[in-house]
Formats: C-alpha cells, structure tokens, sequence
C-alpha cells in the first residue's frame, strides 16, 4: 500500500488527512505517477461548437488542429470527444496534454491564432487551458492497463494506494492539501479582446475529468452498465448541465470519446468545471442527483466484484489563478466559463 | 447560523474542519446545549436478556430498576426499548442520563448490585455505561421541539447549526475534534468477577443511538416511511448486527422504543458500540447497506421536502477508557461488548 502523494511531493503538514494511518481501502485503485523531474502538466481543451449538421469548418479546424497537435512542440498525448450542450449546440472538444511547458508555449501561439484569432468564423470555437503544477492534481484509476487523460504522459502507474474509497480522498491525493485549504478567491471576470472573449476566472479553480470505459466489457455487464448506471450518470451530468450554477458548478459536459475516425466508442467522459473542490465534494458526497449515482456504481460493482471489466478513471485540478486560460470565439454565452461570469470588463 | 461547538469548548485548533467556513448546510439541523457549567454527563444502559416468554424476573427487575430511576440521585431523564438480538434473545434496554456524575456515582452502587449482583439471577443481566466529558460527544436533531436521549438533560436546542449534512460533520460537532485525531487504542480485554464478566474496551471507543420518530406523520408519510424507509434501516441494522464485527461494529441493537405502559411507540432507535468514530464513518458514508439507508433517507425527504413529520436525531460519543464500564451476568457471549472480546484476564 502506498500513498498517492509521491515521496518528492511529501511536506510536513499543517493540514490532516481525513483517514487514520491505518486506513485499509475495500478495493484496490491506482494513480498516475510523474517522473520528479516533471513538475507541471498542461491540459488544453480545443473546442469547436455548432448547430446541425456540421459545417465544413469543422472537418477542416479538426484537421488542422489534429495536424499541428502531432507538429514540433506538440502534446505528448491528445483525444477527442463529442457532446450536445444545453442549448442545442454539437461540440467537439480535442483535448491534449503535455508535461513540458516549454513545449506547450512555442507551440501555443499560433495553434491559438487559427483556433480563435480573427480568420476563426462560421463556428464557435473555444480554448480552455490549466497548467497546473504537480502539486495540484490528482488522477485515480479502478484497474491498470489503460491510461486516461493526463496519465498517458505520465511515467507510469502505482501500486494500490490508500486515499480512496472515501469521501474526502479526492482532496487527500491532491499533494497541495497538505498544507492548504484550497478556497476560491474572487469571482470570474468577462475580457472583451475584439471578437475573443476571455474570462478570468479565480483561484483555486477547480477542474474533474471522470470517465467510464465499457469497451471491454461482456454482453451481460455490458447491458447491465448501460441500463442500470449509465442513465443514472447521464441524470446527474444533465442536472449539473442545466442547474450546476446554484451548487458552484460553471459548466459540465458529458462527452463521448471519438476513435481516430471520428465515430464514438464505448468511451465517455463528465467535464466540469466548478468553483472550488469544495463544491464538487459536497455535490458528490450529498446531492441527490451524485448520490443516486454513487448508489447504482455500489450496486454494479458488488453485483459483479472483481469480475467487473467497466474502467473508470478521473483526473482533478485545482488550479492557480496564473494557471488558467479561457477564451471563446462566437460561442453562445452558457459555454463554457462564459456561465460563470457576472462581471465585464473591456481591454 | 452557530456553530455546533458551543463557545466555551472552542480551542485553538490544531486539526481543521472538512468544510470551508463559508458552508452552508441545504437544510436546518439542531444540536443540544447544555449549561456550561456541566462538564460531563453520564449514559448508562441498563439491559436483561431472555428467551421466549418473559420470566417473571423480567417485570420485577424492571419494575425495581424504574424505582431506582426516580429515587435519591435518580436520572434526569430515562426511556426503556426492546429487541431480538442475533441468538433469539430478548432485550429490554433502560437507558438513564445525569448531568451530575456525583449523584450518578451516588446513586450507581447499590442499583449495580441489585442489577448484576449475586441475588441477580434466572435472566440476563448487563449494564453499559459512558460518563464522557462534554468535549466527547455530540448531538444532532432534524426539528426542533421534541428531545430525545441526552438531550433531554440538556438546557436546550441550539439555533441551526453549520456542521451537518456532510460526511465528516458528525467528527466536526465533537469538541474534541478541534485537536485530536480520536484514535482507538488497545483491544477489548475480559474479566471475570465470579458470576460476573467485565469487559475493558479501550480507549476512543465510539457509541452511536440513532433515532426515528414517526409518531407524527400522518398515513401518507408513515406508509412511505414504513415501506421505503425502515425496511432499509433494518437491513443495515441487521447488517451490523450480524456482520459487524469485520468493519469494527463490536455490536448494534435495533431497538423499539417502548411507552410508559410496556408497549411499542412508534420510535426506534440504533444503538451501537464501535472500534472507533472513524470505523463508523467509514461504514455511514460507504457501506451499501449504509449507502442504501442513506439514499432511501434522501429519497423520501426529497419527496417530501420540509412537510415531512418524521423526526430523526443521534447522539455520538468517543469514549475516554476511563469513561467505559461494561458488566455482563448470564448473557449468551455475543451480548454487547462481550462480542468484542479477544483477550480473557480474572480478577
């Protein structure tokens, strides 16, 4: 049993853990482990958002962006997933990854300027950027074999760990929480910057990626997943959608991993952005709609015990006011960051 | 908003509460206030055992011990319930508060010797008794204006409290959670005194009484509870009872609350023993017959929101050692802490 903080990322505390040292977890589950050397990740989500039938600016800004992603300075790792928002609009997010910063500023600049710079019309398009330190994030993984995300860049995974299985273990694997509470400061501010529109958001952000793999599931489990736990899932995504705001959620979005492609697999992912970890604890541990889903997930898994081939994973960030980037090019005013802002400002 | 740590308990703290302190709980919940001046209060249990018909031991033991009650140095306050336990056994629990340890201590010897003393016999006989500092338990009530257990002897109900309705909340109300982690040391140790048998627990052993009133409801509410609700609850009782022993339950009664006259009220409550507060976090927040419990519980007061009559309240306490008495005579071995013990010791 080891811990999901990494030696090099131990600190004294000032901050407890909210298990006892001698805290068994009932399942195994993994995390993501960096070489030491890295000490911050980028993950930068492209998005492109239309209604009906996709124009023809989207194959061509896919292409592109897919183009420059495997150019010099690209993302170690990148997917791309599909969802309908709130308001209609079909949205195609690439996301990819990188653990150099470096890299990821040369290669910005102008992946940037086609995505949302003045020659980006028809569509609306969007960039959301963390680059967190790696003292600001956590992954955790239900099996071994498949990497996710942000843990396909990583050096590899661990043994079983301990913070999990609980409520509150989110926070315990986050090395940060050592020794910080993790408030929110401020409240997202609206930038014009000609047909950009950038939204600066406020510290200790926070970002989940939580996916669900039924890919190598059999016929039996298969239909158990998608007909016991997935319509529950989708209910919570859905609320969080539509009503997240009330309970600190800016924006969720339940996305179904495209193949190379272009078709969906048997791979989907909830994006959300929220307030503050806080906020996704308490919707997790005590709202209705996570709680219905908790439940199904309980049931599923004690039905099928370790037998169960459904993968999940999820990736968390909290992120430094300095470590965020949004910006939206002719999108409707619920995407994205765009929900959460309440004040304009011009450049 | 208060907080439930009445001020003259507050300390400086060297471990924080799990929710920022701008949270906000989604529904009032109250706690008891006791004076100040009141430093300790006294939870004694006082329980027969028996098979199939009561004996005519049983009447007259109860009849002596309600005497004893409302005599010289009598209790503030007590209720008297009953169960079947997991050997067929059955239980008539009466459980007694003081506030004054003095006229506790006063009062104790001679009800002791009549209880489990050698003129004791024919039926089973236990007594179970906590004398915590006021730092070491807490309370919490779903409504106002009908107390139950210790907080009868309490001074009164406090305005609505921050730290509820989230995992975690029960450790935030104990005072004593301000600076201790509330860890259990040792293990359950037997000691035979003739006819009698004593057990040593140990140190931060945890007590939980969990209570539901459904007195109030009328026949819409009382047919959800009864039919969606309880059935739940009593797995998870049932669950504890049986099965306990493996997560750190040393032993869990389902009892019904009995009237003045002997029969059943429409109250209940759970009563158990644990290792520790953070075995019986781990099983309230994560266990599926805890999580079932839980999700029926939201369910129904989602359904039907602040009309809803049923009263719910608990009171939990982590136990100093020398706060522990645990005297068993001519009970079967899995009666209450016996069903803990590892060790055997004579006096």
């Amino acid at each position: 049993m080891e811990s999901a903080i990494p030696p090099h990322l131990k600190t004294d505390r000032s901050r407890h853990r909210r298990v006892p040292d001698d805290y068994s977890p009932p399942y195994p589950s993994f995390v993501a482990r960096h070489k030491p050397t890295v000490t911050r990740v980028v993950m930068a989500y492209f998005g492109l958002q239309y209604r009906g039938e996709p124009p023809a600016a989207v194959a061509s800004a896919l292409g592109e962006i897919a183009r420059r992603f495997t150019g010099a300075n690209g993302p170690s790792h990148w997917d791309r997933a599909q969802y309908v928002d709130q308001a209609g609009f079909s949205n195609v997010v690439s996301v990819a990854y990188w653990d150099d910063v470096a890299k990821f500023d040369a290669w910005f600049g102008p992946a940037r300027e086609a995505w949302t710079g003045d020659g980006a019309t028809g569509i609306g398009r969007y960039i959301e950027v963390l680059r967190p330190s790696v003292a600001r994030y956590e992954t955790l993984f239900s099996s071994l074999g498949r990497a996710e995300g942000v843990a396909v860049i990583a050096d590899g995974m661990s043994g079983a760990v301990q913070e999990h299985a609980y409520w509150g273990g989110m926070r315990d694997r986050i090395a940060l929480s050592q020794t910080d509470e993790m408030a929110p400061g401020g409240k997202p501010a609206l930038v014009r910057d000609g047909g950009r529109l950038r939204v600066n958001a406020h510290a200790n952000l926070c970002l989940i990626r939580s996916g669900q793999d039924w890919s190598d599931t059999d016929a039996a489990e298969r239909k158990l997943y998608l007909e016991e736990v997935e319509p529950v899932l989708r209910e919570g995504m859905e609320f969080l959608r539509d009503e997240g705001l009330g309970i600190g959620c800016y924006a969720n979005r339940y996305m179904r991993v495209l193949g190379a492609d272009g078709t969906p697999t048997e791979k989907s992912y909830g994006q959300s952005w929220w307030k503050s970890l806080a906020a996704l604890e308490r919707w997790a541990e005590s709202h209705p709609t996570h709680v219905k889903i908790f439940g199904a997930a309980m049931k599923y898994l004690s039905t099928l015990g370790p037998a169960a081939k459904l993968r999940l994973y999820h990736e968390v960030t909290v992120a430094a006011a300095d470590e965020q980037f949004f910006e939206y090019r002719d999108c409707h005013p619920a995407t994205g960051m765009l929900a959460g802002v309440e004040a304009v400002a011009a450049v």
